[in-house]
């Protein structure tokens, strides 16, 4: 017999639990796209206390559609490691060249990431930053994205977190918030420069960083804040961002 | 050395190959939610030439959102045994009631789809079926799904199939396109009924069927078909819907 | 000093807790309009356990523009009584024609509803009903209204009622998915009549009643329903009909 | 017997009184939110004509939607007597912290502003500001907020006033235009700063301030024009805000 | 001294002088296009008390666009002792066929109804009829037109009339409403019928006529109600069934 | 030296010198799509006065974009002559079905019409048609398309006519007006059916006829208008349809 | 006998004679409103070629919607001989205050200025200027409005000019392009100031002048150029405005 | 017999391979206007290797709406020559001034393109540029026009080029996106001056030019880049515009 009270009662408390553990975590992460997803599991599998806030229903940022609708990426030789870490098919289409369906792409990066422990939030923005002292960033502003795009007028509510990391792709959000709301921080957003995929996959590794502190930045939020250039439909050094955001935020959450 | 030209021909190549190789298949099938991509995996396992349209960037149709935004959906006891084949955590909230997260579900059923080898082609919407002999539907008509959000007029490609199920939701929309373009068609899609999940969930088992020769229905558009009750975030009959959906093509395919 | 995590932590828990203290009420009340508001007031100092959802982010349905943007309304001399019960202050014009601060009856409305104890949840909207036995309404199906606005796909939830009343206006909205629904239900919204004020006002008492087993319409929507006139900026016919739909939904209830 | 002739005319002769008696006001407040509504009941209390002019058709400003849409409002020690002078019930959820419905305290600010003497005009917007000598406010330039959402080119009315207050919000509306038409006015709108309730909460007693001559910041628009802190759903600053401002506008209007 | 509190105070005293002056007139025009223009000013003249509510901001209808935008229209033989009549210029293109001025025409027929002492209400929409016993139009139920675009849930208020003209064009908007809400009403808006000028022409003499008790149709609309062909930009006619409406219109005032 | 006001005569005057010298046709062609481009020129190479008004900017209508936006489209071996006719380059990709590009294609059809002599109205869309005697077809409605799309209230002119060929595509739009305009016209559009290139290319030489006296349906509306199955991206029945509508439309031009 | 042929030639003849004829005129008015009506009726009862180009349907810029839709605006004792002129009916309604009906003012000053002899175009847009010599304005370049409002691209045509008169309103437009392509030229268009109807009644005088070589700008745009304050529904200011305006132009006319 | 499998696989096989055949070409030509068209038409008979992305679904730029929607075109003497070239018919209006069809110029100059070898790909925008060793553009970036249409979030595709042409028109899209990414570079969109047709038409011969290294403009993107004035239906320079960055690509090309 299946009562529709049972059903209401588990989700809404199941949720409510989950939200109320998670007011206060270590890591809080803008954006579920594939570099965040990455950095998501790789915290997760070390213990932090890790959340995922994605405005959209669904999660994979811009990777579902390939290049130009055609739904395949390719990941070059260094990446390919964490293809097979996270059990995604590819086959070799030239020497150093994986091809893999996007769509498997992201459903694995997901599903891993939430099965090391991380929490997905869904529907929800970060659409704000708190500060402490003027000089640090000790969380996050949320609200349900719904509220943005039905034009209604309400208050959000906050998760404390010792590392923020912006993830939310090429506008950069968190980091746009934070630069309009605190002028006197060394943070511009700068805009990603022309397509030159080897330059800007090399890139990555540098812009990916810490930007204000207690703010890092992954994926192509990264390239946009240090205008790196541009890459297209090649997603190795995305992953490696992401990988590389999780290691300066553990590191971060260490020293606190 | 990161070449752009390659990772174009890469992309282009892959797809094209994956395209033409699809131009005839065994089933096809419209709508990547959740019956559908179980429908996918259960055909695909058992080597049928399987593909299924998407006509937005994301699979998981309306699973995505749990309960009024909240993450989580439930499955009962008869549907455990599907959460457990494809990998998917959850816990028991009460007995014969499981919460999983809904987020982790649909990348699982989707990652599980795609490594049986169901191929699925996303941004492609099936706006019309091809007809022959004025009584079995022979293929499916596809557009990219951004020509008609950009209002654009193009003609569409075809896809021959043996089989088509429509699991496009509550829309059950390739069943309105042939109740619309074939009155004498005894296909009528009249509407869920109002919500009661106990009804709902057995209704499902009956209402998945094959509704006119050659096209089966499956998940929420077989409810929608046949006026089965409405059933809120419960997932369990969705699930076992798909699995019917793949039993019946199956069939229809061995037939031919 | 103030902590934002235990703000936080404070709106979710009491939110939930009411929310899940109302997972089964007696009687679930469709709009916050001044029909249900005395509707709600009447039935919680009764000791009913009484929710009212509104879709909008305020209360107060169509009184706040009063006639024209004119901020003013009339009410006659049979609910003046009304006026004085709820602490609405009003003059008389003409005798027998009281007219009151549109904006004020709202204020009084709402908080003597909330301060007898009804529950109002806003940004909430009864988008269907529960229906048991194919012959009576058993309770709401929920939505964040901001779900449909946003045009996302989300499935809602439920809250189990022994009386449901559809104060929701012109629209009848849960009416009319109970007649689309339910063909059978001899329940039809027929639309309300041109403007006849005497006639609207005295209609609205044979037309506030019980139009399915479980489900009473009360206010704009009761003439809507039963093809009642039209009454304009006159609010006397309003009150009392909230009135009556509370005594209606308080004899269903104790038959219970 | 109800006769729509005087019915429309008890409107329109009431509200036209009550319009021709205000063209000449001692305080005219931009905007009904929370502090505003508490300024307009301080200020009617002690006499003073005060008009509130609110572009929405309801009164209550951000409050509505408490935290994330759950109705819900914190309120701190320093300002629990303003519920208990308005009659808002509260709950303690922890020492210092108090919990009230967002909905009820809407509805008791409102109708408390009200009853104390206070004209509020709703759908009606404050567009542009008087001025004289080039060197202080001198009234308000109204015009029904339809017109600009209805996209017409219609000419605005005008009120004097001897002092003004932009409770506007965020968006410090009449800040801004004055800024804009005014720019030797010393007077610059800096935007919010992050979430920060703590400072927040205790920056509203400075910002809430004369900015130009005439011209009072209040609620979160006197934030937002001296780069307070963002507080969220806790409000015991705003209803303090409220009352600070009525207490410059009283000094004002004395010195004249 | 110019003064702005007096020319509020002018224009909203005037206004509402005249408004409170027409809540009971004997002939209530809706539409104040070509057609109503001449019915209002010859109604006028004849010292009817004439109010014509029109929707938009300006008067004239579908004239001022001449035919495909060229601002010129054409009259013929019948119709050019009314050109003479209000004094709008002309030549003779043809024998029988006169050409003016659409923007020439607009202007006078406006100034010379209003010299007459037809009152024009613009922005004002006829949105409903007031009935009586249930088988005559008592008046009309009026709203500001920038209540429907902006979206506004607000109540209208009442005119009574001794007779209704629906000069509302090719929508004759008021018949609609009529039909749709007195099904029993043997009224039927039927459509135009496709070009063919001279027969609309003529039509339109007897098309122009009482459709209702109190409800009598006049240019556009009234080829509307009664399937007359259309004529495009020949205005000979239109000009005729104004003046034929005002004739109608006299008749049944005087009969009461 | 270049002179603006000669370039502005020029093309005034060279505009409105044909405008005025095609007011009476014999052959007028609504829509400037593939079918109705080829009846076009052979009309006009037999020396009959045509006029085609296309409501797009740009003619071609639905062969632009290919199949699914490739640019290429599909003859068969019956049609391959019109593609030499008109001078398009194809390609033969399998014994029987030539491939093209479709932008060359289309601008092939429209120059080779306009060289034949028939005249192009762009951004003229056919509004209504004129009629004669309640039995036949007599002309076209003409209005900008800009009108419309600009939501501007403008009457239309008009242009004689011994036949009207309707080919608007799948819209049928001049077919649909005359349906609803004059019910008792034995015309119905009745929408295409399901996809079946062979039977939809060999459907087009029936339902490319005279649907009502005067009026010539061709290309896709042939097929929406009496039920004919869909084509896809193959384009020799619509260049054949387009022949056999001009063929049509001379016999009956010829009677006259 | 009428004839749609007769009727169509008739009007685009007629149309286009006028063009032709006004391709180099004397002056060029861009907008339609009180200002412009003015200026466009003394110029031409003095002999002047001039042509008024309005982007809307109808003439009368914002008189239409007096102050708050009330439709009456104010006029002082200085402009009273203009409403004389014009055949305005007004009354006084204090010492120096005169009303008049909205309606009836625009109705009157748009038919004496067509009588005067001034050609008025609609829905035509000045869109950009001519200069000649990098140091005049040489005439106007105009389109269709409803090629901008339907987003088509298309090119406009010209109008030669000795003179052009910027009546555009509060947007400034023909200023506006002017400042914005001729960056040396030293014209900046500053915006209105708050509102001080005395002030900005007495500032138009001084506003209203040359404000390039060739280019005069009238009414609220001359205030706008110029930073003169705003002054609501008193129109005294804007007929004067256009009077100077037509004085200058004619200065400027005659020194060529 | 009429495989639909045949058309699909036809279609896509041949679009496929002239994709693949043009992912390094000589000539990447952004814009399919009249400039473009020319300067493909030139490249591709000199044999070169050139591509033409347009975004929209037909070529042809703003050539066809003529001058204010009226479809004819101006040539003056210098131009003649390429009328005829291309094999578009015209009639001499006054000496040096020629007037043809706009319809048929577009169709003439896209036909003779795509003989001469260009290859168009329509529905094809260059969002951005390739960029190699900061100091030179390497390609182009590319996307589907309805990602952006749709609003979709979609990684481009890219194409090396030796030389681009921007021909993008008014908007000179590619320049600004180069201008924007590549701050250091000296190239700025000055944006086109006001109507002067003789002196803009003669401009057009200087502003076409190389203005980053890889990077020529052409049409009207050359004025607008180097503040060139506006020529209106003028369409003489815009042809030789095409012919000079044809030739100018030349020597590039050559170059390398």
């Amino acid at each position: 017999m299946l009562d529709e009270e049972v059903i209401t009662k588990a989700i809404v408390e199941e949720y409510m639990r989950t939200f109320l553990e998670n007011t206060d975590v270590e890591a809080a992460l803008g954006g579920a796209g594939p570099a965040n997803l990455v950095a998501a599991k790789k915290l997760a599998e070390k213990g932090v206390k890790t959340a995922v806030y994605e405005e959209k229903l669904n999660v994979g940022g811009g990777m579902w559609g390939g290049g130009m609708m055609y739904p395949r990426i390719v990941v070059q030789e260094e990446a390919k490691r964490i293809l097979k870490e996270f059990g995604i098919n590819f086959s070799e289409y030239e020497k150093g060249y994986y091809v893999a369906s996007s769509i498997e792409s992201v459903a694995r990066l997901a599903s891993e990431a939430v099965k090391a422990g991380a929490e997905i939030f869904n529907l929800t923005k970060v659409e704000d930053v708190m500060v402490r002292e003027d000089d640090h960033i000790a969380g996050v502003v949320l609200n349900w994205s719904a509220v943005e795009k039905a034009n209604l007028h309400v208050d959000p509510l906050t998760v404390k977190a010792d590392v923020v990391i912006d993830g939310t792709g090429h506008d950069a959000e968190i980091c746009r918030v934070t630069q309009r709301k605190i002028p006197d921080a060394d943070l511009q957003v700068r805009g990603e420069k022309p397509m030159w995929a080897e330059k800007g996959e090399k890139a990555l590794m540098d812009t990916t960083k810490e930007v204000y502190p207690g703010l890092i930045v992954s994926g192509m939020a990264a390239n946009a804040v240090s205008a790196g250039p541009r890459m297209g439909p090649v997603f190795g050094g995305m992953l490696l961002s992401g990988e590389k955001a999780a290691e300066l935020a553990l590191e971060r959450i260490e020293e606190k």
